[in-house]
């Protein structure tokens, strides 16, 4: 599998939102935003994405040079029209303002409006980490999952982020979909012509399939939990709750309004809010006990649990995180692996834009 | 099935609180968050567990009447030691704090060692809707589930609740195990003598398993997401974050240290903090749009997903928090009804405190 160096990677990436329009500070920034999630091993919302999103800048869906309307409505509470921009550059802003409220308040929060797909939730959480505050990440997405009971897509895959600093092990970093299986396992499944397992999706007509193909043919996504018997109420519950955060309550669209990813869909019309929303924010990690003290106690919890009796003896219990840590490590050292297929965008973007190839 | 009065359990758990030694007032408040629950239909967590405190009271691991130390650390951060309380008493309290931080900041944030369980996490945090504030609250337990890909008893069911007011609807009121399956669920299957679905429990040598009483020969719960296909990591790393918020951020204990419900079973030796710990709080609705807007749009969120097309034509989609407040409402018309087992808990308890039998 061809490699790319991750400094290479990001500048290309970042002359690509050049061309397209972008400011150079902006270009960097969202090409660091991706490159992270190509990094952690995320590949899905990496280079991967970014053919997508010239696609919505060449269609007008995203402002490549938004100005962000700041609203202070309460001490703690700050909404942010992203003016139609991407969310790989208003919810680093909003983390910005999240973390100045936290240090002024102890907590602080940010609803983003008008936005659009802000890449990995682990992105924005991960940059309280350095003030030693707590962060905290959602975002709706394109409905591709069905309310448990139902079958009809309502839910994006809508991740919810906790990043937990700590002393000396790595960071605590829970970054999940609340689907039981992102739409990327599905097409790597289809890729190498395997099924997949029973309770990640359904058809159209509702029915249980280990189909990989199954999104394709109009099929949708289960909540984790996958099944009545394995609670996907709950799945359905989480996913509900990041769409209220991240859509309702910030004016942003939510459900089946939650505009699509893909260009050659348009929006629904009538909808009720603008664009895609997130909500981020940040707690100080001082604000129950001495921070030495909870950091030690974080290590402490870590290495408690990572000594769990494993039930293969040659599979230690891993900890939310780890794994895209020591990705993260390999590939900044090793290069970025790259499947054919994105190895084909890169070089089809780089001929439409009149940049140079990077491989 | 005997049917009693909501009112008339609530005198008589009030009664039960008095003779160990509570208050009044907190007797009568006890009372409250227990029968919260046999009316909202979390059996489990009401009534039934009642016995069980009286033996931690007997046992002076529950402190009858304990006084709150309050430490105000960051203006919208708030620790309280709960003085070996229980958390029927220490949750409440933290939640009018966090409320009227709430009022002056926008947000508030109460985290609680040394405190005891709290029943049902729903109680706690829809105390914020009458403030048309978000209710946040979470809590860890005595540790049942296994980390995903260990065989050891490490975490607890640690529930996550969120409730967001509505304008004409029934509030969304989130309250979920992070568990595949509460231990409840499995002593109603052992009751009736019906295996438990797959991805539940596995037995204390790592096997799946569909015995029902899998917990009581030294299995353990799985976490949500049942097994490897099923993204069991998820629902473990869901476990993990409120372990981490209510244990190790507040000082109380964490992981295996969690001291069990059960009185027969010590805690065990070495705690790295004091009590179960608990994690509550609070967002203003009005924080990122005007509270009304946000309100009506939350009941067009909910009147869209009941309408979503449903998997069986007979089984309408529903919201979280729908069936519990149905339930509400009938067992507060008909009255609450009590299996064997609870009712002769009930007459042993008001034999052995002298007290008169309710029913």
């Amino acid at each position: 599998m061809i490699k790319i160096d991750a400094l290479t990677l990001k500048n290309w990436i970042s002359e690509v939102f050049l061309v397209c329009g972008f400011s150079e500070q902006n270009a960097i920034l969202a090409a660091n935003v991706l490159v992270e999630a190509d990094l952690r091993g995320i590949d899905s919302h990496g280079v991967a994405r970014l053919s997508g999103y010239v696609r919505l800048i060449q269609k007008n869906r995203i402002n490549p040079n938004p100005i962000f309307k700041i609203e202070h409505r309460k001490k703690t509470m700050v909404h942010i029209d992203a003016n139609s921009g991407i969310g790989l550059l208003s919810a680093p802003f909003a983390m910005k303002i999240a973390a100045e409220i936290t240090a002024e308040y102890g907590s602080g929060w940010v609803g983003i409006s008008n936005s659009n797909h802000f890449g990995i939730a682990a992105y924005h959480a991960m940059m309280a980490l350095e003030h030693d505050y707590i962060g905290f990440s959602m975002t709706n997405a394109s409905p591709l999952v069905t309310p448990a009971n139902g079958k009809q897509r309502m839910l994006g895959t809508n991740p919810i982020c906790v990043a937990v600093p700590t002393l000396n092990e790595i960071p605590f970093v829970l970054d999940m979909a609340t689907a039981a299986a992102a739409n990327g396992k599905l097409e790597i499944a289809e890729r190498v012509n395997k099924p997949i397992p029973k309770g990640w999706a359904i058809t159209k007509q509702g029915e249980e399939t280990i189909n990989a193909s199954a999104l394709k043919s109009g099929g949708m996504l289960l909540p984790l939990g996958g099944n009545t018997d394995g609670a996907f109420h709950k799945g359905y519950g989480l996913g509900s709750w990041v769409d209220i955060f991240s859509g309702v309550i910030t004016g942003a669209n939510f459900g089946p309004w939650v505009p699509p990813f893909v260009s050659f869909l348009d929006p629904l019309p009538n909808q009720p809010g603008k664009g895609i929303g997130h909500f981020v924010g940040c707690w100080d990690l001082d604000g129950f006990q001495d921070k030495q003290t909870t950091k030690e106690k974080m290590d402490l919890w870590i290495n408690t649990f990572k000594n769990t009796i494993p039930l293969n003896s040659e599979i230690p219990v891993k900890i939310p995180g780890e794994i895209e840590h020591f990705l993260k490590l390999d590939r900044s050292k090793n290069g970025i692996p790259l499947v054919e297929a994105v190895v084909e965008d890169i070089k089809h973007l780089s001929d439409s834009l009149k940049i140079n190839v990077p491989l």
